[in-house]
């Protein structure tokens, strides 16, 4: 069995251990952050820690009314020119807490006084030693190179923040539905393997998302690139609709994440304006319409809050990742030329 | 004669015009965003003006202290929760002044009591009129789709309110070279149409940049994909390699953006990695040595300071969008399915 498969299975119980054993920790950097007040938010993270980023966003502004922007960190390694960082929250978000740059950024913040926060998998890291507060993710050791669980978990511990933050009940109850939708998400695409034939030979396809999706998408690009070699690239509808819609020819291969929500109109829109072209579409959604008009539905359980969609819609995509590379007689586990911990600058 | 070769062409007359009609402007502007200390500014762009955002957060960081965050539009049009922005300087970059999405991040800045600007080339704009500040383009009419003269001038107006942000007489020395540098970069490249052959048939591919030059990676980028219909993205050196680095087989096409800077040793020794995965590279360069590697070099002119160099780097970037559509029998001007102006929520 792959060590990939056998982590996205793990996330539900990774949920569940982070709902118990990780509240207390959570609400404890929530009463700090309060304190603090900050007045926005910068984020450095690299790879899938990014994506869960991106999530932060749209979380932290729509649920916490926080501006969030996502580092710069050249500015911090190679210009040595940081930006003034007092008075916010500077945040790290990384799997392994090792890589150079995302230390960097919360180093200087933590020098220039902000309040900083490392979210990491392992609370040993340079990371988590250079922020005043830490956020473990609990996921046990993920030994694939492709992050699926720990992704998962990121997403997790920044809406159990959120909900701490805003200090409201009902989103707690929300947070603890997750495990069992995840599982149920599992277990609705079982059948996704034999469904690759139309994006076996595929060289390169567009992955769409907006609003607390946006992030999705970038994950599923992500997932794609690594475990199939795929030139995946993520949009958002609105930024596709500026320019990239151009490519879209007959059979032109789109992979859709649309749940219910307040984007979902304008994401249907664009996949009306996607069948007019002919595209291939793979439609990653809990609405049964949308299912119908996918040549690959990849479907999501009913009855989750669009603010957690994304914790139950990157899911089908790490299956549909993990699927197609073994489709194409790819070793999911063992990406070409990827290590698990990747140091930059 | 293509509608965008000649706005090509028209970018050091733009820019000139820049330097006298538009810095008395610029300077006013300056003077009302001192006054008003903003603690961070949020940026709202789509599509090439979105690139230009990307410009202003390395070079706002870098040279003027200010902590960029890219504006979520949907958390104001969707999710109708925006985040706090008082305190901020809310900036809308839009050639056409028209997208209903933009207009809306800084109608509800100035409504939070925010300092807004307005980066347009249609200073009677729905989006000129939100906005308290405007700077116009001064680009005249741009008729092709692809933005090309008006980006130039975005990332012009930005790096002109950068050096009177910081009021440093030397950084004025530096922008008034930038005319004539843009076009020695025209003459320097004019034997681009003849070196398509290796692209001619290719459908993706990868553009790399970092630092001031992430922007141009993504301009670049966009560029190919509005006019030859390719699937091209864009990526930091750091973010290629963490992940789509696996993508690279022998013969896959790499476009590398690769000023001379702080960051040129880093995306200098990507591209020894690139090669050594016999990949196909094109690469925008002032270095004589980068350029002898290179299966197809587009020259940069020596003696720009790299907070300047997107302004440069990216027309070789344009030419060989151009030539590489012309080559491939498509027209530059209308790519397939698009309009002028994009107006998205």
């Amino acid at each position: 069995m792959w060590q990939v498969v056998d982590e996205v299975h793990e996330q539900p119980e990774v949920l569940s251990r982070l709902l118990t054993a990780g509240r207390p920790l959570v609400e404890q950097a929530a009463v700090r952050i309060r304190a603090a007040a900050p007045r926005f938010v910068v984020i450095a993270a690299r790879g899938s820690s990014d994506n869960a980023a991106r999530y932060a966003q749209y979380l932290l502004g729509a649920h916490n009314q926080l501006t969030v922007a996502l580092a710069t960190p050249s500015l911090f390694t190679f210009y040595h020119r940081p930006p003034a960082l007092a008075g916010s929250l500077v945040v790290g978000i990384s799997q392994s807490g090792h890589s150079p740059d995302i230390v960097a950024v919360v180093t200087e913040g933590r020098r220039q006084g902000a309040l900083t926060l490392a979210i990491t998998n392992d609370p040993t890291s340079p990371l988590a030693r250079a922020a005043e507060l830490v956020l473990p993710l609990l996921a046990g050791e993920e030994r694939a190179v492709a992050a699926t669980k720990t992704y998962t978990a990121q997403l997790f511990v920044l809406a159990m923040l959120s909900a701490a933050l805003s200090d409201d009940p009902t989103s707690w109850d929300d947070l603890a539905l997750l495990p069992d939708r995840v599982a149920q998400t599992l277990v609705l695409n079982r059948d996704l393997p034999e469904q690759m034939t139309p994006l076996v030979s595929v060289r390169h396809l567009a992955v769409i998302g907006r609003g607390f999706n946006y992030a999705t998408a970038f994950e599923v690009a992500l997932k794609l690139k690594e475990t199939c070699l795929l030139v995946a690239e993520p949009y958002s509808s609105a930024d596709f609709r500026h320019g990239p819609i151009a490519l879209v020819e007959p059979g032109f291969p789109v992979v859709v994440v649309a749940p219910s929500g307040a984007v979902f109109p304008d994401v249907a829109a664009l996949v009306e304006e996607l069948q007019a072209r002919r595209a291939m579409l793979a439609v990653i959604t809990d609405d049964p319409g949308l299912s119908g008009v996918a040549d690959i539905a990849l479907p999501l359980p009913a009855g989750v809050p669009e603010w957690l969609s994304p914790i139950v819609a990157v899911v089908p995509g790490q299956l549909l990742a993990v699927s197609l590379a073994q489709a194409r007689g790819l070793d999911p586990d063992a990406p070409r030329g990827l290590r698990k911990v990747t140091r930059t600058l």
